[in-house]
């Protein structure tokens, strides 16, 4: 038996994104840069899915760059606002504590070119507002740059007044919408945002493509440097295959997700409900501004690595927090943004659900993730120090 | 009927390829960074396949990073060495002037951040020598770029003489080798080889990955920022379909790369043989030092795009020369390099053969060829003047 919880690390690609791949392989395998005929069918699928996707959006398809993936897309997004900016002698960028690494090592190679970036702290319930930005927005600010929805714990940001504010001070706004993408309502232009980026394995699309929307008028810097791809904006080959899964992929999660948000959001509070029930646990995040699927708990007196190998052995593949960090034996950034102690941050888990979870699923992680955890609590020598009274407790 | 002679642009995958991906889309899904069976049965796909390209190349797997595909990795590897160069005071590059794209736009960039670029002339033959690069060598070159094969006229540079004086004057040497490998002999060590790069689907794999070989202790710069992936240098999930589909075309066709190169060298000679019957035509680059694949043509008195578009409609999918430069109404900066004239450069065609084609096609394109340019130049006004002596005929 193996029960999947891991999908904000990546999915698995349903059939419908895996058949509308295949075809680009084999068959219209052609460059679309090509003349003959094989070149120009693979041209005109490409264009058929910048305009698919750019449907899904609510952008025109002349706004749509594909990518290698998110991460691209952020970098690609936030050095493009920059240049944009100190062209006009403005290099003050805003973002948030808890953005995925993307964003955070783009804004620290920008900070050492002189750029100066306020990050906004974050309230413990995992959220920032548009009034944070308001106090800190300065004459010199160039971009504003807020994920929509948090990769560890959820929480979904105010993103359309964010937009809002940004489009009134006449500042670039973009969002990090690689969680929400195919998971939350988008439109970019009722939510004001200038620059968007979205990768298409977390909506049960394929690895290794992306996207950036760049609103009409905002000049893209090339963060790779070739061909005349996308407008001459992202030079190589493009990835038609992949991009024709992504674009099956997101008009499918696009189609289901009010349904399946909300079949989600039932099995996301009981496990909330569930869990908490472990005590001195707590959630991570706000519960009501958040991931259908993600729920994210620390466990005091425990380690995350141990929690995870031995659900692993019962069969249940979850995660700490963020995958793309998990080598590194520093807490989770996000569990600190929000407040956690070190120790407690720590002992974290995170459990992203997807379309193929059950409640029955729901029911037996419960079980095992109490059962595991005092486990661990009763050959931990913290848990001793905490129930003996040596140290004190931090979490209910 | 078709017949598809564009392989230099992009390649059918091979169903070895096909089949290679597929698991990792529906079964071993996961990110290889998760710390669960899933995501662990992906990293080791992903080790298994560094180490089986590492192989191919002659190289440690710690030595390789997969890329989204070659541009990336040419724009990774050129930058990388300039920023290890500018350290030391050192911001001078030499590369040659029928480069690809990648690389071109890349020196440019850096050119406007101050380096200083030489661009050796090509011969008419389509070949650099190691004695140019050491008439330009200087106390202050930081690298040197040259391409193994040229991408539209197939010619081969000397490669490892040109290694062998960079190693010994202590300059990193990089190699594109998109057109090269799958295709050609390759050692990085033999051939002394800092850096070198490449992309999956010129040789039967997927599109959107690539790798950039780095020699341990070149240490790379980041095109892309974030997750640690890649020892820090490569954020973004590893696209493991991918890197195992390229893996699987990569071992096929370096172990049949002898036995067809020879077959398609018999191809290509043939077909070399039938155009040049043509009147007034010219084969582009050296007919030895030349991938077996490679064909490309200039044929006096006509536009390459309505021979293709004619070529075309008899079934025929070939080029007039790179794919991702298509869009352009410039005569290939490639053809201009070995000394081509503009008029002469706008009639050409480029026919790069595969495993898939025969000699029964060879027969069938030189027909063909010979009829369509026969056609194009009885409605050619140009033509005419050439007839008629009111001017000059450039070639025989």
């Amino acid at each position: 038996m193996r029960i999947y919880v891991d999908n904000a690390a990546t999915t698995k690609m349903s059939p419908t994104a895996i058949n509308a791949m295949l075809p680009y392989m084999s068959e219209t395998y052609g460059n679309p840069s090509s003349l003959h005929s094989v070149g120009q069918a693979a041209n005109e699928a490409l264009a058929d899915a910048r305009s698919r996707v750019a449907g899904v959006l609510g952008c025109d398809a002349r706004e749509i760059i594909f990518t290698s993936g998110g991460s691209e897309a952020d970098n690609q997004a936030i050095l493009s606002a920059a240049r944009l900016g100190e062209r006009r002698g403005k290099r003050h960028i805003i973002s948030t504590a808890f953005e995925h690494h993307a964003v955070l090592h783009t804004l620290q190679k920008l900070e050492k070119e002189g750029f100066s970036v306020t990050l906004l702290d974050v309230h413990e319930n995992g959220l920032v507002t548009a009034e944070q930005v308001a106090d800190v927005i300065r004459e010199d600010t160039c971009l504003v740059t807020i994920m929509y929805a948090n990769n560890e714990i959820g929480t979904i940001q105010p993103i359309a007044e964010i937009g809002a504010l940004c489009r009134q001070r006449g500042v670039l706004f973009h969002t990090d919408a690689v969680q929400a993408v195919g998971h939350l309502p988008i439109n970019v232009r009722e939510q004001n945002i200038d620059l968007l980026s979205f990768s298409g394995h977390k909506f049960r699309g394929p690895k290794g493509v992306g996207v950036l929307y760049a609103r009409r008028g905002v000049a893209l810097t090339n963060v790779i440097e070739g061909g005349a791809q996308e407008w001459g904006k992202r030079a190589g080959t493009e990835n038609i295959p992949a991009i024709m899964g992504m674009a099956a992929a997101l008009e499918e999660a696009s189609a289901h997700r009010s349904e399946s948000g909300k079949r989600l959001s039932v099995l996301r509070d009981r496990l909330i409900e569930g869990l908490s029930q472990i005590p001195h646990s707590a959630v991570n995040g706000d519960t009501r501004s958040r991931l259908p699927g993600n729920v994210n708990f620390c466990f005091e007196g425990i380690e995350g690595e141990s929690l995870l190998l031995l659900l692993d052995d019962k069969g249940i593949c979850a995660s700490s927090g963020s995958a793309c960090t998990s080598g590194s034996l520093d807490p989770s950034h996000v569990l600190l943004a929000i407040g956690r102690p070190h120790e407690v941050a720590h002992g974290s888990l995170r459990l992203s659900l997807g379309e193929e979870n059950t409640a029955e699923e729901v029911e037996y992680i419960i079980a095992a993730v109490t059962e595991v955890v005092a486990y661990l609590r009763s050959i931990s020598p913290v848990w001793r120090e905490l129930e003996s009274g040596r140290k004190e407790f931090m979490l209910k």
